[in-house]
């Protein structure tokens, strides 16, 4: 689809103007609300909204401000301004004027702030990091009276596994320090804009406007206090960003910018969901289009980012949450599913504002060959390069339930990180064992304690970012649908019949798990060779895989027994080589010392993760 | 391991010789054992074995030949002479005589003959091309006489499975027409050089002397023949070569150049034959030394390829053959098994002297991302780039197997061609459905006709160059062990009771696959779309898979239909952008014309090979 604009010259766009009628004028929206002098890019695009706002003419009169140019679509209620902001331009507030051409005037007041130095400049999300995923609605219930607020459709129904269940903010603030305790040091929640759709918009991937915090979980303000309050207990947090599409109770939606605002089809078309089409030389065009342009649900329109306009809104917009909010790092959905030559752009755009800033591609695809599409160290034949520093590593993901799922093969590990040359840093992928689009941990473990906690033990040592999933930890069952697997936290609300997020709340088999997880997340905190320490590891023999981290000094050694018998005097010899300047060990969860390191008995289904020492 | 060895001068080498004692000095091999004028490359070395061969001063006088240093190894019967070729160096016979320190002098005279101009120089081997896989001893005995010779230890032995049956050069020779009428282009024989074993020699992977053709096989001339005769029928010649490893009776077995020239274990040690060890950036050095220096059986002992004159021996073997035979293209034997960086340079040796030469790699991997490694378009993360231009194409044979074996799911074949970017040129890969080392492609589809004429159908249209195994036309069964995927083919021998070569020594099944074979492959012979025309392929749906190869004008549609039943007025609309400019075509296989490409009826597990017209 090509998008049809006009871009014109405040001159001509007053000689156009003067044969237009008298009519309606109205001023409904500015987005961007506000910006930050200080940027590298010295472009800035509005989007205006407002009844014949198009037949306006806008001025402003600030030092170090001007306007380039105006562009329209078809929709003569929208207009975009392109400003020219200059380097030297101070911080302040200025009127927009909207002059109509009966003479009429109306004000936007726009204030540019100053971009704040990050409290880091080089404070970027890596291998030091665990992310810990929150659903916001089924975490923590802060504020009961935003459950149900008069500006949103859906209200609170907490019998209804689809339905809202009140968590919030606020909710997630007040467990701050159990999640600290349990020793992750990034929040990653799902999407907190508003999603103000009739119905299952909890999810929060049907925004309705990008530019404001549900008013069931908050408002912006309380969104910058999390980030505040994280930021002072030394925590991040990463922002789940969606551009592929909004949700249909979208602002916009009944009266689009123009026809290709969205990618629209005769007839309501769902995506094939197929994201190798995204990257197959061999695609035809309709799989392609049916790919990138299929809608992803009835109720989530996609968003067409070939329109430039849009894309320029999306990535000012994801801008503009990293500087409003103080952002540690972005979650960007769906990543294959866009324009992705936009998604470059995006990504750079970023990179030029903030160097090194954290972002991970949501990008399911079974295969390594696949992933690395989206991650690799060059160009890909067909000339595209996708810049992402970190890709969400679902073959990974799928190499561990076969390990501890019903495969027990943990051979499939192995063989998956052999491939891990095909990526551009295969050390930035984001590992995981759960998410909320995927069946719960322990359910697709078959609810075996031993298994879940070598699927931990694996993800908190192995290469890689991790990412847990809220509830893991304290075996949360469920698998689809949807609403199974985004179960209430216990203890999140005030009538829970107990608090999971107190030792006392918990089973004994739960605190087994979640003493097993701190245990290591609080020892991970401060081993470097498990942060950024290169990985050496041994083919898998008789389900029993081995492999090293080391950085400096620093070295862990960690035996996965993944067989359901004790192993008595399992040899370390053909290990020699990594273990060769260290004469002890010892295991950290256990607190087990080891004065050789000849041969160590191994418990059934058990992982020691031993740091080696003399 | 690191090579021990001396270099010299000659002046050098006089001041030594001087102070040698009286010994017996014999000459029996040079090796190469001759050479051409003509080539790129200026050097040779020349490997000079005898009783204390070392201690003898070798010269040379002939115009532009010479001897730039002398070097030895460990064992004083081996000298290697590194020669100067100059380019001005006209074709001829010299004498090159090793004079002893008593003033004996041996001589061998040895001939430099002219580079052939190859019949055409930019002759190479691509989509153009089907390769058909012969095992020389299970084909046809063409003589008899050669059964057993005497200078071979295992005899002829007909009831053993793992024995020699007595196939050999003649049979195939005499056998080109039927090969011809299949409609092959290409002929690729397992290794034919001598495998003097006591055993298990017939394989021809334990090679006792790189520069023989086994005379059970007959003759180097025997085999020049058979090239010659081929490019007479506009056939051309892949041969087997082998790097990793020898036969345990070669020649130089009993008596080492250095202990070295092997990959040499305190005890026996196989290889894990883990070829993911070899691209795994996480490796442990023992794992990687497993797999590139383990032995690949007791009886073919590892070479050593970090000896660089064992890797100037190989490489210089691999060029004497091409230039010796005239050779069209070279398989290499386990590829990613020898040191890498000797492989690399090998391939760069050969493009040197033969630009555009056609190698295919032997990649035993299961993934494409593995596959990848010895094949992309770029330099690996670890710095290593291969070479060769086309590699064995293991993901989609298993992907077939799996679209038309048990899983019977074509989605598997979509997928993994979905993964081409990762290759350097996919369109080059070797695409087969069976060769000596699997099972027969009959008995792994289940006994299924139809499906094995799908997978015929596939292999045959699909991206790449494919290959074929001998027999499987005319439905050999078998699966492990080894021997019963190398059954003989019936008619090669006299006292069979039927001949298969002939249409009437077939069963009416046989004739029904074969001839289903030979339709297809005359078809392609002259169907560019299929040699090198652009694939377009639809995700399939309902195990339905529809592509399209095109080029220029030439355009033909492949429908496989992998179902049970059959699918009356099979919509084509999906197809449309594929199909847009041609209103008409015709099935190549049935011979059916359709006038409308609307829709089409599709019989059971059958595929629709529709050259487009207008």
């Amino acid at each position: 689809m090509k998008t049809v604009f006009r871009t014109f010259i405040p001159f001509l766009f007053l000689f156009i103007s003067i044969q237009i009628c008298a009519q309606n004028v109205s001023l409904n929206r500015v987005e961007p609300p506000n910006w930050w002098v200080g940027m590298e890019n010295t472009e800035l695009q509005l989007l205006v909204y407002g009844e014949n706002i198009s037949q306006t003419k806008p001025s402003i009169h600030y030092e170090g401000i001007s306007i380039k140019s105006m562009s329209m679509l078809e929709n003569e209620n929208y207009l975009f301004i392109n400003l020219s902001i200059a380097k030297t331009t101070k911080a302040g507030a200025f009127d927009i004027v909207f002059k109509t051409k009966t003479g009429k005037e109306l004000r936007y007041n726009y204030e540019l702030k100053t971009k704040r130095n990050r409290h880091n400049p080089i404070q970027t999300i890596d291998g030091s990091d665990v992310m810990y995923l929150i659903t916001p609605d089924r975490f923590a219930n802060g504020n009961p009276k935003n459950d149900s607020t008069e500006d949103t459709l859906e209200k609170v129904n907490r019998s209804n596994q689809d339905g809202r269940h009140g968590g919030d903010i606020d909710g997630v603030i007040n467990h701050l320090d159990y999640i600290k305790e349990l020793g992750v040091t990034t929040l990653w929640l799902n999407p907190f804009l508003e999603n103000d759709q009739p119905k299952y918009s909890y999810h929060g991937y049907g925004i309705s406007d990008f530019y404001k915090t549900d008013s069931r979980f908050g408002t912006n303000a309380d969104f910058i206090n999390l980030v505040d309050v994280c930021h002072q207990k030394e925590m991040k947090v990463i922002m789940d960003q969606v551009f592929n599409h909004c949700g249909s109770g979208h602002w916009w939606m009944n009266d689009l910018p123009s026809k290709d605002w969205l990618n629209q089809w005769d007839t309501y078309t769902r995506s094939n969901f197929t994201n190798i089409a995204a990257s197959d030389p061999h695609a035809s065009k309709s799989d392609y289009d049916l790919f990138t342009k299929g809608w992803f649900d009835t109720n989530l329109p996609d968003l067409n980012l070939e329109n430039p306009f849009l894309a320029t809104y999306m990535i000012q917009n994801s801008i503009w949450w990293i500087e409003y909010a103080q952002l540690d790092g972005i979650r960007m959905d769906t990543y294959p599913y866009p324009e992705k030559n936009v998604m470059a752009k995006w990504v750079e755009e970023i990179n030029t504002e903030y160097p090194n800033f954290y972002i991970v591609a949501e990008t399911w695809e079974a295969k390594a060959s696949s992933l690395s599409y989206w991650n690799n160290n060059g160009v890909n034949n067909d000339g595209y390069k996708s810049p992402v520093n970190s890709v969400c590593d679902y073959p990974l993901y799928y190499a561990m339930l076969k390990a501890f799922g019903n495969e027990n093969n943990i051979y499939k590990i192995y063989e998956t990180l052999a491939e891990d040359f095909v990526y551009g840093d295969a050390y930035n992928n984001k590992i995981f064992n759960g998410n909320h689009d995927v069946g719960r941990l322990f359910t697709l473990l078959n609810d075996d304690i031993d298994k879940l906690k070598l699927s931990m033990a694996f993800t908190l040592t192995s290469r890689g970012i991790p990412q847990l999933y809220y509830g893991d930890e304290i075996l949360l069952e469920g698998d689809k649908p949807d609403g199974q697997l985004r179960k209430d936290f216990p203890g999140g609300w005030k009538s829970d019949k107990r608090n999971a997020f107190t030792e006392k709340g918990r089973t004994p088999q739960e605190n087994g798990v979640y003493n097993y997880v701190s245990t290591i997340l609080n020892w991970r905190k401060n081993a470097i060779e498990i942060h950024s320490g290169k990985l050496t590891h041994y083919q898998p023999i008789d389900n029993i895989y081995v492999y090293f981290r080391s950085k400096n000094e620093e070295k862990t050694m960690v035996i996965i027994n993944n067989n359901s018998k004790t192993i008595n005097k399992f040899s370390l010899e053909r290990f020699k080589e990594s273990i060769q300047g260290y004469s002890n060990g010892t295991d950290i969860i256990t607190n087990t010392y080891f004065s050789s390191l000849k041969s160590i008995d191994l418990k059934a289904n058990s992982a020691c993760i031993i740091k080696l020492s003399n």
